[in-house]
């Protein structure tokens, strides 16, 4: 039996990873909306500055944040044992590059949307074995390299369907280390995929609810648990539409819904024309930054149970006729 | 300190998960080469039976590799705690699609043609820290889908330069168990990103053979061992023209090669005309078949460092002039 695992997909950590350091950097509309204050730095263009592409601020963003996070606790780069990243683009090349400039041996990831949960999930499973002392994780998105990248030409302006989603310009980054106070990661739970048939690449949100669903479910089962044992239960992100077909689901099974919000409604304000909210790795990487820092400094909750949600599609998938597969991966972080 | 590492970036597994059961499906390139009869199906054509697409082919590889795997061990999917896998698709439509069907919880790796032996480490490094029993690991790739994603329409016939590797088409697939007799993973060393600014996306075994050097040495230095206490280092895919880069890297630092090879080199024959040999995750991920076949059953080798080299570049990072960043991830396989 492998003594880690409680019931189906759940992962217990006795030594209980800390995460010691978090940095967010993020574009100009997520600077201007209800979470500015929590975010590191804010760019004042897609662009950052002296960069030529979208590609390489994102990639810069990922870069500093990671930087910022390792100056909050005077680690050097060199001082992690190993550094888990993934991004949307096309071969992670976000993360490649952003390893390469770190010089930190690498894990490359790809869980969509859900990827900075599935980095937290990997770092806590090598401090937790034995494997590490100390990691990094990130993140990040950029709405122009996505929407080029997976959609419409950026300058085409297509009309956007209320259910789509707004690719968040962000990076998120995150230390982990084997001990420490503050936040800590108890249990992860990995998820599967879950298709209920949602073939519409605007409406990802619907087809991601799911996922968060079984994974929810899956996780308060394992463990014996209630929704109410948790101040907070946050996906990210299925945006708002998403979030009432998860609430839905939960509900039509009996489990309380009072509790569960989402990254992707909490990133922006109505009034910022988004739609159905924020999405892309970036959104629930830098929304978690908000998250941490209620829990630390002001107490606002005790125990969070973090499932980053992912739509595993791509453009190719979608003209070939498939439907969107989506996953979930979630993280308990408790403050002690 | 993290008892289970070793030096700057070897793990070391006290349980020595083994692996169980192996399969490998190629296409009829592969199923002319000098590896045929070491692999379970070979298609007849670049589409499998009944699939319109070179996309769904690939799938279809990967889903039957690891169904036939398991049937060889008599365990069904759900019996597997855990599912690892990755491909060159934008957004690992491949390994998604795969884990959609097999309903197991799922981590989606990146690490272009490392992705075998990235899988392979996490794979050890789940059994060896208590939070698996079973876990399953593929990787894939086929011709036609990754030409025409990465480089030109398949249908121009675009001619190759002598440098150029030939993408495999091929899937394979592992099963890995924490107690077990045969072969077993006693270490693995996660890589660093080398790149030593190559930017001839038709050259990428120069561009990966710093990595595999990287990891190589520094495996032997963590360790404390020599090129020789390993029957075989084998290296996946950098290639005839790779090959030569890393065995000069080598000399040039004192190192035997001898024992030095490549699964690029040994999966076509010479008159096949690919150039500098094979590449793709599927490369190694079927050649690793034919060489625990060797191992188990020959006894041809009682101790290999088996390396995948990951060039981790795409379409739009060479296009905005980046060169190629490398890595390389090994693991150590003993016959016991």
């Amino acid at each position: 039996m492998a003594d880690k695992k409680v019931g189906k997909q759940t992962l217990q950590f006795a030594c209980a990873p800390a995460i010691t350091s978090w940095a967010s950097i993020v574009g100009p509309m997520e600077g201007q909306g209800p979470l500015k204050e929590y975010f590191d730095m804010v760019l004042e263009d897609n662009l950052a500055p002296g960069e030529q592409s979208w590609e390489k601020t994102e990639q810069k963003l990922m870069q500093h944040s990671m930087e910022l996070a390792l100056e909050k606790v005077k680690i050097l780069p060199g001082d992690l044992d190993f550094y888990f990243a993934g991004d949307l683009l096309n071969q992670i090349i976000t993360a490649n590059f952003t390893a390469r400039f770190l010089s930190i041996p690498f894990i490359g990831l790809y869980g969509a949307c859900s990827t900075l949960a599935e980095g937290l999930c990997m770092g806590s499973i090598f401090l937790d074995g034995g494997f590490a002392e100390k990691v990094g994780v990130s993140a990040s998105s950029h709405h122009d390299t996505a929407e080029r990248q997976l959609r419409f030409p950026t300058e085409q302006g297509s009309q956007r369907p209320l259910t789509a989603q707004w690719t968040v310009t962000g990076a998120g980054s995150y230390v982990l280390q084997k001990t420490g106070t503050g936040i800590v990661i108890t249990h992860a739970t990995i998820g599967k995929i879950q298709d209920l048939g949602e073939s519409n690449a605007n409406n990802m949100g619907t087809a991601m609810a799911p996922a968060a669903c079984d994974t929810i479910i899956t996780h308060l089962q394992d463990l014996g648990r209630k929704i109410h044992d948790y101040d907070l239960i946050i996906t990210g992100d299925l945006g708002e539409v998403g979030l009432a077909v998860l609430k839905e689901l939960l509900g039509s099974k009996g489990y309380a819904t009072d509790r569960v919000s989402d990254c992707g409604v909490l990133i922006y304000e109505p009034q910022q024309d988004v739609h159905s909210g924020g999405s892309g790795c970036g959104c629930s990487a830098v929304v978690l930054n908000y998250l941490l820092d209620e829990m630390l400094y002001k107490k606002k909750y005790y125990r969070i149970f973090f499932v980053g949600t992912g739509a595993l599609l791509s453009p190719t998938s979608s003209f070939q006729g498939e439907s969107i597969p989506g996953i979930a991966h979630g993280v308990v972080l408790e403050y002690r």
